[in-house]
C-alpha cells in the first residue's frame, strides 16, 4: 500500500518558530511612524499588541524564538497536522508531478488561523490583558482568535467584514459558540466605523475598514489589546510552525519540493509554510520555487505598487513598506474574503521584489474549479481562499504534465469551505 | 507534557472488522420475509443490496472479515482517527474521571459515516453495479455515501429528509460539489413517496419515508443497488474499525475504558466503538459499561417495544426484530437528524433486551448545552447527535465527581456539526 500521509509523534511538534528576517538577504526596510517619519520601534507598537509580538515584529537578530510551552500543549490538540500525498488529484490530472499538500483543515476551528492565535492569546494573558479585539474578513481568524481567547480565560470582541457577517452566517455562529461578541464592520461603535457610514452608508466593509474598528477599540479600552491574523511579521513567524513540520514529514515523503504554493491574503499562511524551506535557497542549497496564489480581483503582488501605505483605511497603523493597491481600495465581492486585502506583508513584499517569490493571479472560477475538482478526489471540501492554491498548483501539474517532468509540487491547505458552502451552491449553479 | 492525542501508524489501521454476530451469547431473531413469514436468507437481499453486504449481515459465524485493500487504501486518507484524552472538559466540570474521545470528525466528509460507505461503495463496483442510492437524515450518510461513490466512479442518488434538506441546506451543497443527484423525501418521484404526499401533502419526512423511496428506486433501476447508513448488521460490522483502533489506542494511553458511550439513532456509530470492546465482556474478561444515549423525543431504547416491525415507513423492508417506536412513527423535528429513526438495529436491540448496554435519553437543550461546553474546551463543533453523547458523558463524569472515582469514559464524536450552526444559533438565542 502507497503511503498517503506523513504524520509527527508529538515529541516532533516543532518548539521553536523560525523568524527568516534574521536571514533575508536584503533586510525588510522599517515600518515608519506617520506623524514623525521615523522608524518604528517596539515600544512604539506596545498601545495596540501584546509586547511580546511587538518585539517579534522588529526582530531582524535571532533566528530561532522559543514557543511557549502552554502554546505547544495546545499545538499538541491538532499538530502535526498530516502532509498528504494527492493521488486522486495526480490520478486526475494525469501528471507526471508528485503533488502533496499539508492539510491545515484539520486544526479545530478548520484553519491555519489557530497557530498565530494560540500565540497572541498567551501573550496577551500573560502580559495582564483581560480583552482582545480583531478584524475578521472570510471568519476565519475571527473563529481561531474567539477560541483562543476562551482558552485563556480573555474576552474576545470581533470586528467582522459586513459582507462576509452577511454572506457566511455559520462563522458568526461559530464565534458566538466560542463566547465571542462579533459586530459586522463597519458599525456605528467606533470613530472609524462612523465615519466611513457617513461616507458611504452602504459600505460593505473591507478588512481595512474592520482593522481601524479593532484597532480603535483597543486604543481606547483600558486592558484591551489588538490581535492580527495575517500581514505582521509575528504572525507569519507564528505560523511557520507549517512549513517547520512540512519539511520533517517531506523527509519522510523522501521528496523535497521542487515548488511550495499557498494562497495570498497577507501573507501568513503562504510565509508559514514557504519560509522554512526559504532559507534553504538563500544559504543556495536548494532552488525552490514559492508561488503565492492570489485573485485576479485584489493583485497586489503582481498590480500593486511598492510603496509606503497604511494598514487600514481610517490610517490608523504604521506606515509599512509594501506592495499595495492603496489602502482605500475596495476589493471585489469575491467570496475569498480572506484574499480581500489591499497589501501584502512587509517581508513578503520585500521577498516579492527580491524575486525570492513569485505571484498566480487565479480567477475565481478557475479557483472554485480547482476546489471542486480536489473535493471530488480527496474528499475535503478546501475554503475558498485554499482553492486559489489548488488552482495554482493544477497549473503547475499540468505544466509538469506538458513537459513530462515529475516535480514536486506541495501547497498548504491552509482551511476547509463547509462554511462556505453557498459560495460553492452559486459555482455549480454557473453563476460564477 | 502530558500527551493528549493518541495516534496510530498506517501500518496498524485494523485490516479487519468484527462480527459480533458470532460472538454474542444470544443470536439475534431472523429478519422476516413479511410475505411469507420465512427468515429471510443471503439471495432474498440481493435485489436490494451488495451480495457481500446481505452475506455479512446474515453471517453469524466468522467472527473477523477481511477489509478489502481498496478499502484499506481509502481508511488510510483519514484512519486511524485520533484518540484524544478531554482534559479541558475534565478541568470544565472539575471531575476526577478520566475522559477520552474517539474523533471521527476528521474524516474527509466530517464523520464516521465514510468507515462503511467506502465498503458499500466499493462492494457495489465489484459486483458490476453503476448506481447506488440512499436516504439520508442530517444529511452525513448522504454526503459520505456521495464521496464514496464517486471515488469508486458510480453515480449516486440521495433522498434527503425534506426537514433536513431544508434546515441544512449546506450538506445537500456537499453532496453536490461530490457530484450526487439530491432529492428531498418526500418526493413526487416514486410510488412510496407519491403516496405519502397523497395523504400528507405537507409531511415533512423522515428516514423511514426516504427509506422507502431510496429502495423503491434500487428495486426498479437496472443496475442500481441500495446502500444504508446504519440499522444494519454490516454497516456496524464497518464501523467497528472505530473500536478496534480505540482499542490500540487506549493501551497506548495505558488506560481501560469503564464506561463506552455513543450516540445511538440506528446504532452504527454505537456499535462500532462498542462491540470491539464488548467482546470481552462476552469473554468474562472485563465489566466495561455500554451507554447509548438517545433523544428523549424519540425513546426506541427506553420506551420502544421489542418487536418485529419495518424499516421503513412504506413496509418495503423485511420485518426485523427490534426495539422500535413503530415504522409509522414521526419523531419532533430535531436538529439531530440522525437520531430521528423509530427502530434499533438488530443486533443492538438484542444486547440491550440482554442487559449488555443500556440507554440514556437527552433532552435536546442538554444536548446542546453539552455541545457548547465541549466546543469552548476543545475547540470542535460537534455535530448535534454527537452532542447526546457528550452530554451522557458529562452525566457519567459527574457522577464521578460525587463519589470520587477516576473512571475511565471514552465517547465517539461521531462527527463534526460545521453545517449545522443554525441549530447553535437558536440554541444560543435561547430557543432550544
Amino acid at each position: 500500500m502507497k503511503q498517503k500521509r506523513f504524520l509527527l509523534t508529538e515529541d516532533r511538534i516543532p518548539r521553536q518558530w523560525y523568524n527568516i528576517q534574521a536571514d533575508m538577504p536584503v533586510k525588510p526596510l522599517p515600518m515608519l511612524n506617520p506623524s514623525t517619519g521615523q522608524p518604528v520601534k517596539a515600544e512604539d507598537l506596545y498601545p495596540i499588541f501584546a509586547e511580546e509580538a511587538c518585539r517579534q515584529e522588529l526582530d531582524t537578530e535571532h533566528r530561532w524564538f522559543d514557543i511557549p510551552e502552554e502554546v505547544v500543549e495546545q499545538y499538541a490538540y491538532y499538530r502535526a497536522t498530516p502532509l498528504v500525498r494527492a493521488y486522486g488529484m495526480e490520478k486526475e490530472l494525469d501528471t507526471p508531478a508528485h503533488i502533496y499538500f499539508k492539510n491545515e483543515s484539520v486544526s479545530p476551528v478548520g484553519s491555519h488561523k489557530l497557530n498565530s492565535a494560540l500565540a497572541q492569546a498567551y501573550y496577551c494573558k500573560m502580559e495582564g490583558v483581560t480583552n482582545v479585539t480583531t478584524e475578521t474578513g472570510a471568519g476565519q481568524w475571527g473563529t481561531a482568535l474567539s477560541y483562543a481567547a476562551r482558552l485563556f480565560g480573555l474576552e474576545a470582541a470581533v470586528y467582522q467584514v459586513r459582507i462576509s457577517y452577511e454572506q457566511k452566517p455559520y462563522r458568526r455562529s461559530m464565534m458566538q459558540v466560542f463566547g465571542a461578541q462579533v459586530t459586522p464592520s463597519p458599525s456605528m461603535s467606533t470613530r472609524a466605523g462612523k465615519d466611513i457610514l457617513t461616507k458611504s452608508p452602504h459600505h460593505q466593509g473591507s478588512l481595512g475598514t474592520a482593522i481601524s474598528e479593532a484597532v480603535e477599540l483597543a486604543r481606547m479600552t483600558p486592558g484591551c489589546k489588538y490581535t492580527l491574523g495575517s500581514v505582521m511579521n509575528h504572525v507569519t513567524l507564528h505560523q511557520t510552525v507549517i512549513g517547520l513540520e512540512a519539511e520533517k514529514q517531506m523527509e519522510l515523503a523522501g521528496e523535497y519540493p521542487d515548488v511550495v504554493i499557498a494562497c495570498f491574503g497577507g501573507g501568513s499562511n503562504f510565509g508559514g509554510i514557504s519560509f522554512p524551506f526559504m532559507r534553504h535557497v538563500f544559504s543556495g542549497e536548494r532552488k525552490t520555487r514559492f508561488v503565492a496564489a492570489e485573485p485576479e480581483s485584489c493583485p497586489k503582488l503582481t498590480k500593486g505598487e511598492f510603496r509606503y501605505d497604511f494598514g487600514d483605511t481610517a490610517g490608523y497603523t504604521p506606515l509599512m513598506p509594501m506592495f499595495s493597491l492603496g489602502h482605500e481600495f475596495t476589493p471585489a465581492n469575491i467570496h475569498a474574503g480572506g484574499l480581500r486585502y489591499h497589501g501584502a506583508g512587509v517581508i513578503a513584499s520585500q521577498l516579492l521584489k527580491d524575486g525570492y517569490m513569485e505571484a498566480a493571479d487565479i480567477s475565481q472560477h478557475d479557483s472554485f474549479a480547482a476546489g471542486c475538482m480536489f473535493a471530488r478526489c480527496e474528499g475535503i471540501i478546501p475554503a475558498p481562499e485554499s482553492c486559489h492554491a489548488i488552482a495554482a498548483t493544477v497549473k503547475e501539474a499540468l505544466k509538469c504534465k506538458e513537459s513530462g517532468e515529475s516535480k514536486v509540487l506541495l501547497f498548504n491547505l491552509s482551511g476547509h469551505g463547509l462554511v462556505d458552502m453557498s459560495a460553492y451552491d452559486q459555482f455549480l449553479a454557473g453563476n460564477i
